[in-house]
């Protein structure tokens, strides 16, 4: 169901009673660009830390604006063993509510906009019949301003909006030509008003109209004293209602927030950082608090490209791009799941692909979701061939959202500490600014197979295949005046120290974070093996049975062949709390 | 006529022709937005000098998109006794050329789009079909690296775009995952060039072809060589035409600079900025810098607005807005000008408002000034009906273009040095930032009527209307706390301090500028007289007689009653040369 400004409130029951029914919901965002500073490359470096990265996108892709939402809710029907399914596609605008409204600057990326409209997207729709919003803050300002005027207005004072209106801080300069003309106006609103007040105290309403050209004037009307007090009513009712609509698209967004409901996205954290941003708050600055405000809005979360890219998915999914990731999930050993798209509503055809349009993306990834989990189901025994989005086995995937293209962290996890993985094998460059990549590549020469992620100009992180060449590099390095090579771990101490002097520096420990534990990896693994510090596993409980996940990157890579290793558990049941334990690792990993 | 990329290359010979054969072009654009900083009325501050609002409108507007550019051409039929225009409207938008050209980011403002948007304009036509353009610098990378690809190809050379591709200083990071795929299908690329070149060295023609939808193929065709050498030439031929498309509308611009004809706009500031800036390179740091540019590109400019708000049409034009100014032209003592527009044009109706679309926009601006040119001529004995484009009656307005809200300094002078008013009655005020225009009101309430210009949160400018007060002002603040007051002159000063120790200052007679002549102002003049230091006079030469125009700002303002003034008489035929000369004012002024 496409929803914009025009059928924006006759749709908002039927949104409301989707999300109430619904077993889960699936969202997904379409912006007007990416990245306003480095290109993605550098945008996502692959040794990023999950601060560098949240700090990184936050700073340069808020300033885009989110201008389509995708919803699209999913029911399950017992009796019909299939999914009723509800899609919205709303197109999103920061019209000015009014004179004194915030005036939103968003800006625009020529690349994006060149690929949305080669897919078909409609901008008119966007810009012309967008549906407004307010973030928490500016909806409570308003109201505010609503409220005073409505007390000034019964007590009789007007608003001295000569003098301080709240857009500015000053009335805006007349031209000299049109002081004159403009003094006159004010003087005849004002002596209309009086007059009216004094010589018709009681039969008479008056009232400003603005209509939808901006044109204002004066509305007189004789009534009684009961018609009176009716239109007073009606004008507070307008009033509010005028407010219900300014705080528009964000009324979805709260209703989804209230649910509680599972939300799940593909590759959301860009979805989730702009959702917050536009409808709740200004993103915080650390992202300790970016995950406190995130479970707040949207307590449980599944991306379905982190779920795609762990175990037992992983081995069976070669591209994890979300078309790609739909056509394979139709295959063997996964199964189509059985939808129906509820009456009303425009069915899609996964055939005719309609990628890129928001509710589209939002439907075809809570397929992706049902597919995946009922496909955890097979490894139950006996097998269930069809899993609830409540079932504990997806329990494991909730609040972890996927980070692009970082070699040795998967994901970021909202309800804890992050995955810190020994960088101990990489080196931090820099270098003047004509170096390119070959001349990293004659530098490290003598280290064979080197990998370069560059941060800017003048660096680049260059990960060698032996952690004890580290060493090495660093001796002959000693007296180079051209480039200079420190480890990972001066890198981010120097990096910790420049934060604390300037007095912004958070740790873990001193916001009420669990520390996490740490067992050091005891395999000297080859070129592109990620060391963790801190290894973490995934568990199904089933019965008095323990299946185990463990973190992709230690599948297949170097675990093969143990049959006994030592692994921090954390039981998604206990929360926070991690024991270590022995642990039968089965061949087949 | 409406241009997009769909339609711009039938078309341009069309527009060049209509351009080589017009006696005058006026044009007009639409952006994205006007500020990105401070709101209007703060961005245009009445007291600004020239440089400060260059300096304000090239930080805060030129980070927003012309994307749609309006040009009417206007022909003079004499044996018709009537113009034949030619209006064109074209819709531009930076689409990216190939994967290494550059990403546009461009901001937009909602409250703009929301105004474009009730005017029914099409932002599918922008985004979806706008015109690409580079500017000159753009253009000239680009004709670089097609030649130096040309030539490497002639040598045999590939591009090693594994190790240095122009687009980022390193390979964008291959995920784990796709290592295998990338580097099985660059090794099948290259496999495929080497086998083809070496096993059929003269009887293949191979390409790459990359179709609308970003897919690339190797096309292999057998050739004889004849036909070989037809097909690198069809290449070279179809890569100097993509070069062309690339460079796209800017060559539209650069017909019209080459054209040297007048351009007519209507409060054109902004727009000259947008067309410099987006069509031909960066706006320079300095305003004198600014204007040489400017008269490169544009070596003849008018501005309607200013125009309009000059001797003799001021005291009969009460509203310089556009739509005003065309409705007032059309009444008596003026005269709607004869025209018709070309066969194969549609025609615009005036009575059927399309304003804000730029192609209109640029026909009504033309209108309006072929109204003004006619009625200079009503002063001329006998009196003329028609006056050219290239008459000397419009000479005084050339190249002065409109500033907007400046209470003293009516406009920009592209070709010299702008007006220096004294402003020795004006303050300036710096006070905590709780401070209201009431406040200013409250403690300058000894002095009389006061004007406030805002300038920030903390600060404003504040004219007295006595020069006599202000050392009264200054020694009652002495000794305050919670505000400060300096004269302007001290605030210039401070300026100019602040950039001097920033090493970026330059000054008029370093540039080479002629500095301006100084008289002083003899009349002691009430509240909102403005004081010229500089009084410059518009003069039209009529044989032996001579016609003056006065700046605006002094007709009808204490100069009423004189019969004699003292003016610095600044000739537009002896240029930069000024001499004092004595002269008799009508009493009609």
């Amino acid at each position: 169901m496409e929803v914009t400004r025009r059928n924006f409130k006759e749709c908002l029951d039927t949104v409301y009673s989707a999300i109430e029914e619904a077993d889960f919901l699936a969202i997904d965002g379409e912006f007007s660009g990416i990245s306003d500073g480095p290109n993605v490359s550098a945008l996502t470096n692959g040794l990023d830390t999950p601060e560098e990265r949240y700090t990184k996108l936050k700073k340069h892709s808020m300033d885009f604006l989110l201008f389509q939402f995708g919803l699209c809710t999913f029911k399950y029907d017992q009796t019909r063993s299939k999914y009723i399914i509800k899609p919205f596609n709303f197109y999103v605008f920061p019209k000015p509510f009014n004179r004194t409204s915030p005036d939103i600057k968003f800006i625009c990326q020529s690349s994006s906009i060149d690929f949305l409209a080669s897919q078909g997207f409609d901008f008119n729709k966007v810009f012309c019949n967008g549906i407004p919003y307010l973030n928490q803050e500016e909806e409570a300002q308003l109201r505010e301003q609503t409220e005073e005027r409505r007390n000034q207005h019964a007590n009789g004072i007007g608003t001295p909006s000569y003098i301080s209106p709240s857009s500015s801080k000053g009335p805006a300069h007349v031209p000299e030509e049109h002081k004159v003309f403009i003094n006159r106006v004010m003087f005849q609103r004002k002596l209309i008003y009086q007059t009216l007040n004094w010589k018709f105290p009681k039969g008479l309403h008056v009232e400003t109209i603005e209509t939808e050209r901006k044109e204002r004037y004066i509305q007189v009307s004789k009534v009684d004293e009961e018609e009176r007090k009716k239109r007073e009513q009606q004008k507070l009712e307008r009033e509010q209602e005028e407010l219900n609509d300014a705080v528009g698209f964000s009324r979805v967004i709260h209703a989804i927030s209230k649910s509680a409901k599972l939300v799940v996205g593909h590759n959301m954290l860009l979805d989730v950082m702009h959702t917050i941003h536009q409808f709740y708050c200004p993103l915080p600055e650390d992202l300790p608090d970016f995950k406190e405000v995130t479970m707040c809005v949207f307590p449980r979360l599944l991306d379905t490209k982190l779920m795609a890219s762990t175990q037992p998915f992983k081995e069976q999914i070669t591209n994890t791009s979300l078309a790609e990731l739909e056509k394979q999930l139709k295959e063997s050993p996964f199964r189509s799941p059985q939808v129906e798209t509820a009456e009303g509503f425009p069915s899609y055809d996964t055939a005719q692909e309609q990628l890129h349009e928001a509710g589209y993306d939002a439907y075809i990834t809570g397929l992706c979701f049902i597919s995946m989990a009922n496909y955890l189901g097979s490894f139950l025994t006996p097998p269930k061939a069809y899993i609830s989005s409540r079932s504990k086995l997806i329990e494991p995937f909730f609040n972890k959202l996927f980070l692009m293209r970082i070699i040795d962290i998967p994901y970021l996890n909202i309800t804890g500490p992050d995955l810190q993985p020994k960088r101990d094998h990489v080196l931090y460059v820099t270098f003047p600014k004509e170096w390119k990549t070959s001349d990293l590549y004659q530098l490290f020469s003598a280290f064979g197979n080197i990998q370069v992620s560059w941060i800017d100009d003048t660096s680049a992180f260059v990960s060698l295949s032996q952690t004890d060449q580290v060493q090495i590099a660093m001796n002959t390095s000693r007296y180079a005046e051209s480039y200079r090579i420190r480890t990972y771990a001066e890198y981010i101490q120097g990096k910790q120290d420049k934060e604390k002097s300037g007095q912004t520096a958070k740790t873990w420990g001193e916001d009420g974070w669990v520390k996490p534990h740490y067992t050091t990896s005891t395999t000297s693994s080859g070129f592109g093996f990620p060391r963790y510090a801190c290894t973490e596993m995934y568990c199904i409980f089933q019965q008095d049975s323990l299946a185990a996940y463990v973190p992709p990157a230690l599948v297949g890579r170097g675990v093969n062949g143990f049959t006994e290793m030592t692994f921090v558990l954390s039981s998604p049941y206990t929360g926070a709390e991690s024991t270590s334990t022995l642990f039968e690792v089965p061949e087949v990993w």
